[in-house]
């Protein structure tokens, strides 16, 4: 008989986002689902931006045309989006980064755990506590980690706890580790990173021979202009430093599907015979190998976020969820609530009531007031005690929300 | 510095159809570029069935309404999909497959490489020489192969010629391999097996506890009523064999990316211990946590292809490009080739003139006729002293390229 992946053994529970759907679905049986009012996990609500629907209902004429009709598109995305994406995200904010270094894909979520396809086994990581799933599951599946720890984590890998102490910094480590993943604004806690303390891991990574998976899918909610959007911002990451981006938070194009993923020609790795490896190449080999490129619709759909209505309107549904948080971080507070983050990123991350874990919490808000969140501890041991309260969804079901928690 | 994927330096050149690129580019400079014809990469020509265009354009209507907005999908892909795929294409032919063991992927190119994260490294593999090039290079690229061998191939695979001798039949071998890899009707030949045949593959995985990876992409073009279009036709394939479809080639799905991958719950492989696990379940997590469904839109333009207008506008995709292999098999067969393939297949596999290597006739094809065809020994060793032309593309262009092949 075949041997599986033994390292998919080791693997802790469910994937999070799944448990707490059998939660719901439970819970849903015993009320009006209509009721019922889910903040959690990070899912936008909104209808996607009228250039994108505009330039997708173009592309899907052409498609139905015979001069129109595209098939097979470049595994890398299609020239006339990288380039759009060069310029908006990243030339016209200063930072140099060619069409060539973008890679185009159905997600950043995809994208951030094939990354390890191309490095080797050997390389020690370090994540962030608490952190999103998909950067340990994907670890532990390609047999990165040793076993789960009883406490929480998995043993192999390192755990950079970002918690109130630190004000939600993460640290850099006196030691050295190989790759380090950093999400900022982050999820699950809503904290930023300012150019001073971004410039600080890039230091340490060139001074390491690191490299720094950096996901920036929550930068275009940064409110304060003196907050990087891009690692690029900051000098010798280029050297130091992918970035994964995406549609889905800025867009709404969690249902779409797109995201894309920057990597510097200048990053490079050590094969066997210490020979240097340029990484562009790998993920380039790899893209061409195991993926067949973004539907061609939705390319042009994601070129319209670039045009200048575009940019309006995406402005317009960032805004929009903003003031959701902002009530939210206002509100929470009122009810006597400790409220971090919701100032920079879509995600307020609450102290959960002394005694009560994170999961008590989640099934006290669902049975109590019919809202769903995202227990803390789903991220990791340090984020027990926490809670994560998403801001994507209408101002009525967040009002309604609101007022819920504060009567129960 | 971090280490990198060292599986990733055995890989021989550039994956087949990029260095076909390369070559069509630098060509294309000497010429008129619009006398170009393209029979090279099986990429579809013609335009989306209007069924699929039609349901696509509601569904990104839905996509701009606060009422019809979707965000992410299951990862699974949606019910509704998964219900209709298992009746017609399973259930309407006799095989008891769920909704439930059907997995919506945005391409089988993914999916026939990504199902090697679910399985270890042990196992012995087994493909067919020539072969569809990901097989091969995603085995490399996960380290389940040895070095590149200088005629051709990797150490540590086994390869089962499918050439004139055999009439392009794989042999069952006689020793026992894990995993194999079967494609048909086949990429690259054109081949096809029939029932009896693969009875003794089916017969020979489940005595040795062996493992078929069927790849079925081509089954649409199946004309003769003998042939099975599914694997789970025969007996005894649910214990054990996975099942690889798409709707790229039937519904011309190139650009719009949408296949899907059927695992029966049945399926089981073994841990270190020797337990049994069900690699159903693996795949589940898998997906669930590096994957994030495919879009709604795509979704509901595959459920059009069930329909019954998108089942007639399907079958004349079908018989358009049957019509051109048909074609193509008559007039070079008058030209003097030998020729294979092209009955139930869109691809025609003809045997290069004498002292002439593929990429020699490749190289040939081009310059003297301005057609691009793929070269065979680009499918491996095997392949070597054959060429593929595929039969997708407009009338006019198959009928000139015929005449300008007679007339070189």
């Amino acid at each position: 008989m075949v041997q599986v992946n033994v390292n998919y053994l080791k693997l802790k529970a469910g994937y999070l986002f799944p448990e707490i759907a059998k939660r719901v679905k439970l819970h849903s049986q015993k009320i009006n689902s209509l009721d019922l009012i889910k903040l959690g996990i990070g899912d936008v609500t909104e209808p996607l931006p009228k250039a994108c629907i505009e330039a997708m209902n173009k592309a899907l004429d052409e498609m139905g045309t015979n001069k129109g009709f595209k098939g097979y598109g470049p595994e890398q995305g299609y020239e006339w989006l990288r380039e759009k994406i060069a310029k908006n995200d990243y030339l016209d904010r200063g930072c140099q980064i060619l069409p060539e270094e973008i890679f185009v894909s159905d997600g950043s979520k995809c994208d951030s755990s094939n990354i390890l396809d191309i490095l080797g086994n050997e390389n020690s990581i370090a994540v962030t506590d608490p952190v999103y799933p998909v950067y340990v599951d994907s670890n532990v599946m390609s047999g990165r980690t040793g076993n789960p720890i009883s406490e929480g984590g998995y043993e192999g890998l390192t755990y950079i706890p970002i918690n109130e102490e630190n004000n939600f910094r993460p640290q850099v480590p006196s030691n050295k580790v190989d790759i380090i993943y950093l999400c900022f604004p982050n999820n699950p806690t809503g904290a930023t990173i300012s150019r001073m303390e971004l410039k600080e891991w890039v230091d340490y990574a060139n001074q390491n021979n690191s490299l720094i998976f950096f996901d920036a899918a929550y930068e275009a909610f940064i409110q304060d202009e003196n907050l990087p959007h891009s690692i690029y911002e900051i000098e010798g990451a280029k050297n130091c430093a992918i970035e994964f981006r995406s549609f889905s938070k800025n867009a709404g194009f969690t249902g779409v599907r797109c995201a894309y993923t920057v990597i510097p020609k200048a990053l490079q790795g050590l094969s066997l015979e210490n020979e240097k490896i340029d990484l562009w190449s790998l993920w380039n080999r790899r893209q061409s190998t195991k993926f067949n490129g973004v539907n061609y619709i939705v390319q042009r759909g994601a070129e319209a976020v670039y045009s200048e209505e575009g940019k309006v309107q995406v402005k317009n549904l960032i805004n929009f969820y903003m003031k959701n948080a902002n009530i939210m971080r206002l509100e929470l507070q009122k009810s006597g609530f400790k409220v971090f983050g919701g100032l920079n990123a879509p995600y307020v991350w609450i102290k959960v009531p002394d005694k009560m874990t994170s999961w008590d919490f989640f099934d006290y808000l669902l049975e109590k007031a019919n809202v769903v969140g995202t227990p803390g501890s789903g991220f990791g041991k340090a984020g027990e005690g926490y809670f994560r309260l998403s801001a994507f969804n209408s101002l009525t079901n967040v009002t309604n929300a609101m007022e819920r928690i504060s009567n129960i």
